[in-house]
Order: C-alpha cells, then sequence, then structure tokens
C-alpha cells in the first residue's frame, strides 16, 4: 500500500495546480481509507500535534496516541530536535512504526534566518516528510519558497493569535503568501482564530484551499479570554467547520491539539478524538 | 429549579398516558437544560451508567465522571448497597452533591422474590430516586406493578442478551409489560441489542415510547462474538439512533457504560462521551 502521507502531498500538488480561490472542485482522488476517521470517503485524516503531548517524553506520547486510535502524528522537535543524527531519527521511526503511528510532518519550527530555513528542510527530508509546519520571519518567505522548490516539499505557516507579530491571522499569512508558490500555504489552528472572534468555518471556506495542516482544538469563547478546552465543551462550531473542510475538500491532517491538563492530557484528547469523530460520523 | 429528575419522572408519567405505539408525539416540555448534552433542547441526559466504575469506589467514580462533565449517574449497589442505613444514603448523597452530581436512578437490581421486589423499591424511596433499574422474575410481574401503583415509582427491565433467561431482548420484554402499568418500561441496553443483530435504532422506533433508561455503548460487530468497544468505533449507528430517540421524544437519560478497560476506564469513557456528544450535536 502506498503511503498516505506521501499519497496526499503527491495528489495536493498536483490538485493545487488547478485550483483557484472562486472554484473548489473535492479531489476525490485524494481520499484515503482511514478507518479511524468517521466517514471513509473523508479525504483527511484525524492525527494528534504534538503539543498535546509537551510534558511527555516520546513512549508515553505514543502510547496516548495509539490508546485513542490515532494513527498520524505530526512531530514536535521536542521529541526529536532539529539536530538529530541519523541514528536517533532512525530509532524514532522505528518506534512510531512498533505503533502503526506514522509522522506526516514535522513543525512548528520557528524560522528567524535562512540557516535555520535550510535547517528544517535538511530535518524534514531525514525524517522522510514533506510536511513542514513552520513560522518564518516575513522577510524569509523567498528563501522559503526557494527551498520549497528545491524540495518539492509543503510548508504551513501556523497563525498564534493576537500575541504574534509575524502571522496573528490565516489572513495574514494568507497576504503574505498569495503570490509565491502554490505548496507555501497555511497551518490553521482554529483555537488562535476562534480567540480573535472568527469563525474557523468561514475561514476555511475562504483560504482554506490554500491550508495543509489543520490544528484542531476547541476554546471556552470567542474572545480575546477564551481559554483552551476539550472538543465540543466551547465555542466553536465542529458540525460547521467539517462541512466546510468537505466542501473545500481538505486533504491534509485535522490534527487535534489538546493544551488543557497538559500534565494529563489523555481524557480531554480522548473526548476530544471522540467528538471530533462524531461530528465527522453525522455531518 | 425544580430537580430534573423529578421533573423527567413527573413528566414521563404525563405523557405515559397519552402514549400509544401508532402515535408519537414528542413531548417538548420534558426538555431539561443539560448544557452537557448536544443541543439544549434535547428532552434527555448524558449520564453514566455505574457499572462503568465497577472497579472503583465512589469517590474515584465521581472524579472520572467530573472529569468527563457528566451530571448523570445511575446508582449501583456496589457504591451504595442495598441494605445501607440512612446515615449511609445520606453521606453518599452528600458526596454526589460536592461534585454536582444528580443520582437519577438505581439499578440493574435483579429480583427473584417478592421480598426483594419490596426491597428495592423502599431502597429507592431512601434513595429519593423514582427510576429502578431492575431485572424482575416473571412470576414477580403483578407484585412489581403492584408496588409501581403504590410508590408512582418506575421501572425499567433491563434487556442482557442472549444469555438471559428472563429478558434476552426489549421486545421480550415488552410482551410481559405491554398490558401492565404504563410505568412498568424498560432499559434499553444497546449492546445486548446489537449482539443479538438488532439495531437499536429500529428497536427504539419500535418500543421506545415504553423505554426509561437507555445504556449506551458500543459493540464491535452485529454478532453474538460480539465485544464491548469504544462508542464511535464499533457497529453501532449512532446517528440513526439519535434520530430514533429525538423523534420517539425519548426523555429519560442515555448513560453511557464503558465496560472495555474496566480496571482503566477513563480514557475510552471520555472518548465514548465526546463520540454520543459530538453525535448529538451534529445530527
Amino acid at each position: 500500500m502506498e503511503n498516505p502521507r506521501r499519497r496526499f502531498l503527491k495528489n495536493t500538488g498536483t490538485a493545487m495546480a488547478s485550483l483557484s480561490l472562486s472554484a473548489v472542485i473535492p479531489d476525490r482522488a485524494l481520499a484515503i481509507d482511514d478507518k479511524t476517521t468517521g466517514k471513509k470517503e473523508d479525504p483527511f485524516k484525524v492525527g494528534i500535534a504534538s503539543w498535546t503531548f509537551v510534558k511527555f517524553k516520546l513512549d508515553a506520547s505514543l502510547e496516548m496516541t495509539e490508546r485513542v486510535n490515532v494513527k498520524y502524528l505530526c512531530i514536535k522537535d521536542f521529541h526529536l530536535p532539529i539536530n538529530s543524527t541519523s541514528g536517533q531519527i532512525a530509532a524514532f521511526l522505528d518506534q512510531l512504526k512498533k505503533k502503526g503511528i506514522t509522522g506526516y510532518g514535522v513543525g512548528p519550527i520557528s524560522m528567524r534566518s535562512e540557516d535555520e530555513v535550510n535547517r528544517a528542510f535538511e530535518y524534514a527530508k531525514n525524517v522522510g516528510v514533506k510536511l513542514i509546519v513552520a513560522v518564518p520571519n516575513h522577510e524569509l518567505l523567498p528563501h522559503v519558497e526557494k527551498k520549497v522548490k528545491e524540495y518539492g516539499f509543503h510548508i504551513a505557516i501556523h497563525n498564534h493569535g493576537i500575541g504574534d507579530k509575524r502571522y496573528p491571522t490565516v489572513e495574514s499569512i494568507y497576504e503574505k503568501i498569495k503570490d509565491l508558490d502554490p505548496r507555501v500555504g497555511i497551518c490553521h489552528d482554529i483555537g488562535y482564530s476562534a480567540q480573535m472572534g472568527f469563525d474557523p468555518a468561514t475561514l476555511t471556506l475562504k483560504y482554506g484551499r490554500r491550508v495543509y495542516e489543520m490544528h484542531i482544538k476547541d476554546m471556552t469563547s470567542n474572545t480575546a479570554e477564551a481559554k483552551d478546552c476539550e472538543i465540543g465543551r466551547g465555542a466553536i462550531d465542529f458540525p460547521k467547520l467539517v462541512k466546510a473542510l468537505r466542501k473545500t475538500g481538505y486533504s491534509g491532517t485535522c490534527s487535534i491539539e489538546m493544551e488543557k491538563d497538559n500534565m494529563d492530557p489523555l481524557p480531554g484528547l480522548a473526548e476530544s478524538v471522540g467528538f471530533f469523530r462524531g461530528v465527522l460520523k453525522s455531518v
């Protein structure tokens, strides 16, 4: 069976060439048979963003990932440092493989110099992934684009809300990247969007074709005072979001990120995964 | 605010008088404002069946119930023995109250003699609930009906699948109770229905007006070999079930029962609660 990650990126690349903001044609050829999502025909996967496990070593993180029956993990540097040797990377990948878990991307990685951009692409290449979730300085975007063309990878720039001077919103990312190579795109963290008063579903309909990674969470309100909470307990309209993801043919990963209770994330993660899958099954 | 349990039972009693199997009129007056269900207008609540916590003492069980944001618990005798003193019952209820959790019913309680029937009704009365989930011997049903009239309580007889000679199926219960006082009804354990090849949604449409308690779980298949699993991972069609519950105006509790991993039920319970709420939110 073809590696789902490779298939996703290959197809995304193909699809990108023919996409415009006014014409959305969900590409059902992107669909993968991930039985952990709600419907077999969903072109996107359910994953976990590793920030969920910021207080845990890799083995415990993989145990929790397995417990909630998730097969895709976005790799963070606290589990696999950027300067890892090839031996360390091989050992890391072996640990994932034993659990049947695929590391489909790396990041978020902050990029404040050309060297950091270069290092991130080499890191992704050595790990064997073609998706980098990133936060590059604005002036580095031409260099990022050059590297995207050189490696054939996708970059998903992450929004971090009002406190982030580089990329507070999805729109602020889009404005910076819209004229770059289409493989320079967005990682949409819906929590930060909600915290700034945006409806993530509306943003998905508007910018979704340039989104290559989704960080899925819930917030207690649509205001700056909002706190992270279990998916389903907060203010985000998930049925509406899932409809938007399907309408735009999103074919990346919906990676659940549980930031609340980070010393004991498993119950909240499980509830969140369950809720999101319940919505996927029902919408 | 009126006690939701009292309101449920009072209204159910009223509604029952005008129900027939051919005319289903969802009684929206039954709706309670339980923000832990998917939609405010749902007339039913989400609860937990205490069998989930068979390996845990009450304090740990309540911690887990609180963690998954559930407010209703069906009380099992391993947490509050049938022969508890009034002091023990008061201490038990005080523990629940401190967590903001309502014990809305007791059981399942097996009834093999008139004495056991009598004792169960006194127990329920002393605990302050008006719903008894029960498994009475067939020959005791006239006595159960007498007690139902005397106390004004509801009885929900529990199906236990192919191994249960008394009540294997919902239909077998219905056939025995259909001519009794309408407060003698059914606790529909959908896992046992699925295991016997029935679709719980279809059974809900057929017998739902006589159902006063739902035990919600999932099974790995629709066959006798099926095993319990996290809700959403198995064979039961939950969107269809929720539609049927709403169509029939079910106004009791959907109590989630996690039997898998009973030494460590919290992650599976959380995933199950999440999935069920995700379906409630989306259907």
